[in-house]
């Protein structure tokens, strides 16, 4: 914090060379104008410096209007001649060559590939460009932000993870899929689903359904549900992964498709809502192509136990650690203000129980696909915002 | 252990009621044949009990000939008026007849959901079916080995892990996909792979490539080497699940394609192809139907890094448990007969180190698929059976 204090002329400096103007110019143009303000810097006897907007909580604000968790104005300084960041520098005008490299080639890679394609031993030295992953990866996120790019326009992807089916057409890497006939798994969605890779040729689909996990999105699948819905089931085996959630704003934004989540009424469940409705905090550069303020949340609620006149077989009771994370997700800025939240949240813990989806099919294994789900969308009054 | 021995002469007797001959019947009539054996037994006034065959190490052995792990002999009675098996035994018959339901309904269910389905309060009484799903998972292997099913066969399935592309084209669930275009994630493999979910219509492809992780894959489909080598690629996204193990498997067999396999230079990579060409331990009454003993190790070899003229980048360290790990290996029946696999496992020792396969990307992009791949198909010499 110091430093950013100590540097913040400097970093003035550079960012007016940084052509960083939204949408203005393709990646490999934003690296070869990060590359020539160094050079240009080094030219003018000046100590070369890169801004990077921190990536803290610090510099992290819930806006109001656009509903994205975003980050704030905060830059820091990486300068050459520092000796605390010169290494920095270095890899980070290694990692955004390689990128170049990626972009020029037409390939992409793995962030482990870009570290392996990154280490080398310093000519001269025995020092290691990068002594391990954990050093490449925030660079990586870096240089992000610097030039203002999504890691997929680096060309660089994260594993991919989770499934779709139902009524979409789109052509993926010049390859037309028909979602509703892609077999039992569903289609693959890949880790970099920006619009050179995907398009969309087809949509008959009134809404999407995300719900959290595989086990419970076969379910749907297998009882046709996104059929006799006239929609589109898509799970993230988990927290859905950057393409995931990068697919499912595309489809929001470009197809006008209402988004209604489906997750676990645990605290784990109310922060992937969170995080695919607004953004997550650690990558809050990221919310503006990511978040999908207008979806919706119909369940698991903490009111179904009584709702739908649950068994006692569904409980599960929370241990502390549950009971801690669900207080900190009813202070997040974008649920405190809301009551219907306060209210779910609240009645979890004098529950004292949360409950999984897929414990909904304990009254029948077609419950929640024959019932509980077309019920959750009859009923706005039952929708989380 | 001591129950085993005392119970020894009931399971003789209860093991002749059972219809388990193989491929004798449908999974459904093997099921009624296990409920009417124990009516039967009731009937006679005798104590109902069901044969279980022990899965435990102590009951698994290599099988020199069919090159398999495969279960012994060995069952265990589980009966119905012992105060220590009761329970079980009534789970048993639980799962088995939810098993049944699905069945007839043509419907499958998780593991999660088979315990959600079978759980609740018996009747008169404050105690549960189940309190934990580490109940019922066990029960649904019991019921597998004591009827010869597959889990699948049971309608139960896993997580759905795994992803193919190339030259074959399939039908999954009634829709034909060519996975020569099936987009940047590949044709998904769904957890079951059965015959009645998953034929195979048109094969031009060669063999199978089989890689461990799904970063890796996309090297491949991405460089296109399904296309160059007119072959399958196949990942597993680590260890493979039963529905990949089960698709290879059928492929090789059905298909006649080889399947060569490149893991990472690890003890983990040698578990994976261990389990890959024999089976595994924990499951081994699966072997039959799952390991590929044609399967061939190509990769990547302690001896690659000489070999290949790699530079230290690609060296991570042993820790003491890999190196634990190696010896065990090392001494698996199947291996310890091998002299090339003993001199394999103990030039990894001696390196001291071991490598992933994306480190030999450090070369370069798209050494591992137009250089170091295409040289280990070519020659024999350098494969590990």
């Amino acid at each position: 914090m110091i430093i950013m204090a100590k540097k913040a002329k400097k970093t003035t400096k550079a960012k007016s060379k940084r052509p960083t103007k939204r949408g203005n110019g393709s990646t490999e143009k934003k690296i070869e104008g990060l590359a020539t303000s160094v050079v240009e810097m080094a030219h003018r006897q000046q100590d070369p410096a890169i801004a990077i907007p921190t990536r803290a909580l610090s510099n992290v604000a819930f806006n109001e209007k656009t509903r994205h968790v975003e980050m704030g104005e905060n830059k820091q300084s990486r300068n050459f001649f520092n000796y605390g960041q010169a290494k920095r520098f270095m890899q980070t005008m290694l990692v955004a060559s390689k990128c170049k490299d990626l972009i020029e080639l037409g390939k992409t890679a793995s962030i482990r590939q870009i570290y392996y394609l990154a280490k080398h031993t310093i000519k001269g030295t025995k020092e290691k460009t990068f002594d391990d992953q954990s050093e490449s990866d925030p660079i990586i996120e870096d240089l992000e932000v610097a030039i203002d790019s999504l890691r997929e326009e680096l060309h660089v992807f994260a594993s991919n993870r989770g499934n779709l089916a139902g009524y979409i057409t789109l052509v993926d890497a010049g390859s037309t899929l028909d979602c509703t006939a892609m077999g039992s798994a569903g289609y693959a969605v890949p880790s970099i689903c920006e619009p050179d890779v995907i398009q969309f040729k087809k949509c008959d689909a009134k809404f999407i359904l995300h719900v959290e996990k595989d086990t419970v999105w076969r379910r749907f699948h297998e009882d046709r549900f996104w059929e006799t819905h006239k929609c589109i089931i898509s799970h993230g085996g988990g927290q859905p992964a950057r393409g995931m959630r990068r697919l499912l704003r595309r489809m929001h934004e470009e197809l006008k498709l209402p988004v209604f989540v489906l997750l676990d009424n645990d605290p784990w469940g109310y922060y992937i809502y969170s995080v695919i409705k607004h953004g997550s905090i650690n990558l809050a550069y990221e919310s503006r192509r990511m978040a999908i303020p207008d979806a919706k949340f119909i369940g698991v609620s903490s009111f179904d136990y009584d709702r739908c006149d649950m068994t006692d077989d569904v409980k599960i009771e929370l241990d502390a650690n549950d009971v801690k994370r669900a207080k900190q997700i009813a202070n997040y800025p974008w649920f405190a203000s809301k009551r219907p939240w306060q209210r779910e949240i609240k009645k979890m813990l004098s529950n004292g129980f949360k409950m999984e989806v897929e414990a909904m099919i304990s009254k029948d294994l077609s419950y929640l696909t024959e019932q509980y789900v077309p019920m959750k969308l009859k009923d706005k009054k039952q929708w989380l915002d």
